[in-house]
């Protein structure tokens, strides 16, 4: 470990430990916990950086005490001293969040299951808090770095170099082609952001769609965007919570809700699916962040960015939600390098749109979401998070693809119902 | 219920409760019990059959005792006396088989995980022995009805029309495209069969495979073809338990042997995969027969067909294999149709083969296997089992390939290691 003392700067002080006194010991101290992060950490006049290593980034911390929160909840302090301006970070911010996050996953302890299990309940009430909390920001706000449908989930990119436009229609074709969906079939969406993909499965697959979502100026959104399509006799959008969707339908599709279920509350999601999806010819498919193994999410995340989230495993989300709701998994798919690539989109449109001032609120609020993004595009590079598709379809239904051949060549639903059968 | 009596049967006994005395309200609960299945049963002189429908097949008693003993344990009872010859299905057995099962399911209740977790711990010892009494029946038994290269795990047809043959070598292909097989990769084969796998990953993707199995006669016919196709000195065929494998590797495979592995050893199976599997850019593949949820395979199969045998849930196998190994899954597909089909190709042959008196050994384990592959294909078709290929890579290794599309494409290797890694 290197420590140096910007030239300007006076002597160690008499009680230090080393170069640097306090402020040194405590750097080192620091950077110890973070090898073999090639991070430099600054305080005042002091740096201290790992041997060997060219850093990609600088933390700079403002006052010892920001130095020392890190040591007690390091997630949660990082976040708020980082949206203070307490803590900066000169350099690459995704690549030094990958770094840190990485050298601290080892010493992470893995949560026994039983301890996971008991987690906050999500009430109708507490959902709809949570949802407005994130998404009731303002659509202005969104429409500054999302694309111009306001899909805010993972894209789907044939290739990297496709627009990030481009690769969220391509998205919502996957999904409709998973699904095998066909003009005249009836859809259950639950949680359906700003109607993107509801419209766009009445509009380009011909099917009949009931979307519902606790956030009102989303739904208020949505509605326009079908009344001026054109869409309102064939997409209703209900500001109303999943738990009370009782409509027998083909086809039950979730694209990024499950993360704000809340573990307590899979077995009456299952419910629902359950409830709705015809058992004969019925398909669904859940679309979600996940985990490899059960975990928390960040602590800072779920306090202050999305409050009470959770990203299931992909054993639990089978066990909890898949298994109850008597559905047989057909496919699951990771895109978790794709949820990075579309991370990457809007964080670097967020950062155009605040280098030009555009972006409004407060400089805490801006620096929160500069993190949030910077924070979300590292965990999906590294692996800390998953983007699974699940496929499924009811128990002993037949009605299933023969391959997943046809997903690929641009054409859907020719070979749904297997010709064996 | 209809109830009747062959003209030449005597009239009811004198203690008799409704047509065709004790017979007569024995087969009536069984009946009922099997209702709705389409199935007519008999008993001496007797037939019962359910009111309204059209019969698939009937099931012909040779007395009293045969249809008592299904109250019990119908599972293992049942393929006792079929193999016994005292139980004979008369029309379609694979539907009379499906509807029976269908009829049965709902009765079955769902066993507590904790239950489950119990069953028999597999060693080094009994797992050998219970392989040798499937397997090692003689390699001339299973060339009767078996492809050509002797594959005795799912196939994967293009399409239902194509032969077993091409479907199998398709299988393979499609294994190694999933896994992105390069030329000069160390493969590591858990359960080889005989060898068909291995051999191809030499041949045809220029890999250098290490594969082991506990079967002395399938090891040694896999030996004399790597001999024979010159690939002796890329294909290493080990007599061994997969437990003792230990070698570094960038490909790790397992074709059907999961089934065999047992609940209690899957934290051994999950230390192999995490030991051998290179954690920079390894890739894993599992293909195993599971099932919607956790529940003992039947009882009869379990017994005669396959001692030991279990078929996981998807989440049993993420959460007690691939969380333990570390891994991440990238891709989980549902073969079961394409068992359905590969079960139906193995049974005309057979069929083909005991019709010609081409079976060899005694009646009973010719009727034995006879119901073995009619009731796997039930099984299948009415989703009862599952297929499921999972692929995975390392937790945060980015060496995964960006879409799936290059598996339906024709040419493999291409979208590996993403271009934004």
């Amino acid at each position: 470990m290197r420590t140096t003392t910007h030239p300007a700067a006076g002597p160690a002080l008499a009680h230090s430990r080393g170069t640097g006194g306090i402020d040194g010991w405590i750097l080192r101290r620091l950077a110890d916990r973070m090898t073999p992060a090639p991070l430099r950490f600054a305080l005042g006049p002091l740096t201290v950086e790992p041997p060997g290593t060219s850093p990609v980034a600088t933390l700079r911390f403002r006052d010892r005490r920001a130095v020392l929160g890190l040591t007690r909840s390091p997630e949660l302090h990082f976040g708020d001293a980082f949206a203070q301006g307490r803590i900066e970070v000169e350099g690459d911010l995704v690549a030094a969040l990958e770094h840190a996050y990485r050298a601290l996953e080892p010493h992470d302890r893995v949560p026994a299951r039983a301890r996971l299990r008991g987690r906050r309940w999500h009430s109708v009430r507490r959902s709809r808090s949570n949802v407005h909390h994130h998404y009731d920001l303002g659509n202005d706000f969104y429409r500054l770095w999302l694309d111009e449908r306001l899909l805010y989930t993972c894209a789907y990119f044939e290739s990297p170099e496709v627009s990030l436009e481009a690769a969220q229609v391509a998205k919502m074709d996957h999904v409709c082609r998973k699904l095998g969906l066909r003009p005249g079939e009836t859809v259950v969406e639950a949680g359906c952001g700003w109607g993107a993909l509801a419209l766009h499965m009445a509009r380009r697959f011909g099917a009949r769609v009931f979307a519902c979502n606790v956030s009102r100026e989303q739904i208020r959104y949505a509605r326009e965007r079908a009344e001026h399509e054109g869409l309102a006799d064939r997409v209703e959008f209900l500001e109303e919570d999943y738990r009370r969707l009782d409509r027998r339908c083909d086809v039950f599709v979730s694209v990024g809700m499950l993360e704000h279920v809340g573990r307590r509350s899979y077995g009456e999601l299952a419910d629902v699916i359950r409830r709705c999806l015809d058992p004969e010819h019925g398909r669904g498919l859940l679309h979600f962040i996940g985990r490899d193994r059960p975990r928390p999410l960040n602590a800072w995340i779920t306090e202050r960015i999305f409050p009470g989230a959770y990203a299931p495993a992909l054993d639990e989300a089978c066990q909890r939600v898949l298994v109850p709701a008597r559905q047989s998994v057909l496919d699951v798919e990771n895109l978790r390098r794709h949820y990075e690539l579309t991370l990457r989109h809007w964080r670097e449109r967020y950062e155009r749109a605040l280098a030009e001032g555009r972006v409004g609120f407060d400089e805490r609020f801006r620096r929160t979401w500069r993190l949030y993004l910077a924070g979300s595009e590292a965990a999906f590079r590294m692996g800390s998070l998953q983007l699974f598709q699940v496929t499924f379809a009811p128990h002993g239904s037949n009605a299933i693809p023969w391959t997943r051949a046809e997903l690929y060549d641009g054409e859907a639903g020719s070979s749904w119902n297997a010709p064996t059968s």
